[in-house]
């Protein structure tokens, strides 16, 4: 990563906690404890690996701060609200996140469960009023960003791929169903990112859209393929949240399908596919390609 | 209630029924259990008070049917979804619904709750694809529409209520209190169904919106005076739900703050506020009034 990645990179994850904060109501209304609870599940960690694919995609057709604020804040939503409802003692009953207590174990099972349907509507009203931005979006396409964040969330995306994962735990998947699994449970909601943040910017063609979903389906997969990798390898303290958990709940991975290596090949073959995708783009997909570098490399 | 409001309401019910079928994923697409339990939840059952309201408020203005059906429907899909969250063991652990198990006994609480957060994702994916409609609403209009069912999805409306509703089990509220927390938990979805169903029809003038803000809030009030009501007086075979539990649960009502008379004088002291409410918009209004009448003079 070059320092000037690096850079970018912190101004955008500390600019996107800034941004979460304004856009949930304060601590302070009523109710105050779900209020406050919203906030201990959003804000204060996390890689923020969607707001930073808004604002690359972003990046590529010139599009305006105000609406990546915007989409990248509803997605990141989106994501958070996903992690407290799938950390629950009915889904896969974890204790530890980013490094602290799970909403559940800070409040309660109730909390949880109204933080995560309350960030999920926060989401949709946080880029719906985009509308009322001094220099807002055109319509057209604040209407097909609203409907592609819905459709990436709920049974043809996000919670779909949840529910496949449910009901795989014990079962042998083929490397196609684990992989049709994660496009839908992680993927999705990355491909909303990329594809948000490149609608804020232009009505897109179809071969730009073909080429962003390329790019945005190689590092879903490898953002998959690597965190199976670290779950296998790394330790809690460095994840943040219980390593191991996979293997413990007999879950299927690229490593126990695959194995440890070939699962690393895979990600580096995924890494180099994300880069080929965004050749048409030229140097404005700069931070995009540095992107796919930091997905396949981070270590945690 | 009026021969021609009951054929009416018929026709509004089978309807919504049958839009409610299309506008979700067949239980044959994958994640089949998922699909199957979304149906489940939202199908085949329920009294439809929102889509009533929402097709009431439309024919003020002379809504499009096209997006009144598409109002009508992410309005029930936000209710469904909190039922079935509602239900979980965490919450009110509650057996039945409509007379029939609720999500968590009938499938499992993982499922439950991806249902409800997938439910959610499609009342606002069923909303914003109205835009592909052949006679779209205006974009300005369906933007506000998306807006408002966010808002009152969220921590300020249904959301928030919920939260208060769960710290409010075995402390004394006031008047007020209990008054404020059911504005959100009912009243903010029943606010919204009456304002998406006029917006369909026209952007609103302030007084306009004003008028219908008392009528719901009226009838939004009085549902719940009236729900209180019937949990204590009427059995669970007439309820198709679990009686008494309010009373059982320790939870604040106005049968146990006001009594049981004097809770039914308020109800109907809110059914004239709202036929008041209504007489600036004249006989369009007759289904509006009709409905307030529905919503008191109801045995379960």
């Amino acid at each position: 990563m070059s320092a000037a990645f690096d850079d970018w990179m912190k101004t955008v994850q500390a600019g996107s906690e800034n941004d979460l904060s304004a856009f949930l109501p304060p601590a302070t209304a009523i109710p105050t404890k779900l209020h406050a609870a919203m906030r201990y599940a959003l804000l204060g960690g996390g890689k923020r690996v969607r707001p930073l694919l808004v604002y690359a995609a972003g990046a590529l057709f010139g599009a305006d701060a105000a609406i990546l604020a915007r989409a990248a804040a509803a997605v990141e939503m989106i994501h958070a609200y996903s992690l407290v409802h799938d950390d629950m003692p009915c889904m896969d009953d974890d204790e530890l996140r980013r490094g602290k207590p799970t909403v559940h174990v800070a409040y309660d099972e109730a909390t949880a469960l109204l933080v995560g349907d309350a960030l999920q509507s926060q989401a949709f009203l946080v880029l719906a009023e985009a509308a009322a931005d001094a220099n807002p979006v055109p319509l057209a396409r604040l209407v097909a960003m609203l409907r592609l964040l819905a459709h990436a969330s709920g049974s043809a995306g996000m919670c779909g791929g949840q529910a496949i994962d449910l009901d795989s735990v014990g079962i042998s998947l083929t490397l196609e169903q684990l992989e049709q699994m994660h496009q839908l449970k992680t993927g999705a909601l990355l491909r909303a990112s990329v594809v948000l943040g490149a609608l804020a910017g232009k009505q897109l063609e179809q071969d730009e859209l073909d080429a962003l979903n390329v790019y945005a389906r190689a590092i879903g997969l490898a953002f998959q393929v690597v965190d199976d990798v670290l779950d296998a390898t790394a330790d809690s303290a460095t994840l943040g949240k219980t390593a191991g958990k996979d293997a413990a709940d007999n879950k299927p991975t690229y490593v126990s399908i695959l194995g440890l290596e070939p699962s690393r090949a895979l990600a580096e073959k995924l890494r180099l596919d994300a880069h080929a995708a965004l050749a048409p783009f030229g140097d404005k997909a700069l931070r995009l390609r540095e992107l796919a570098d930091l997905i396949v490399q981070r270590k945690a």
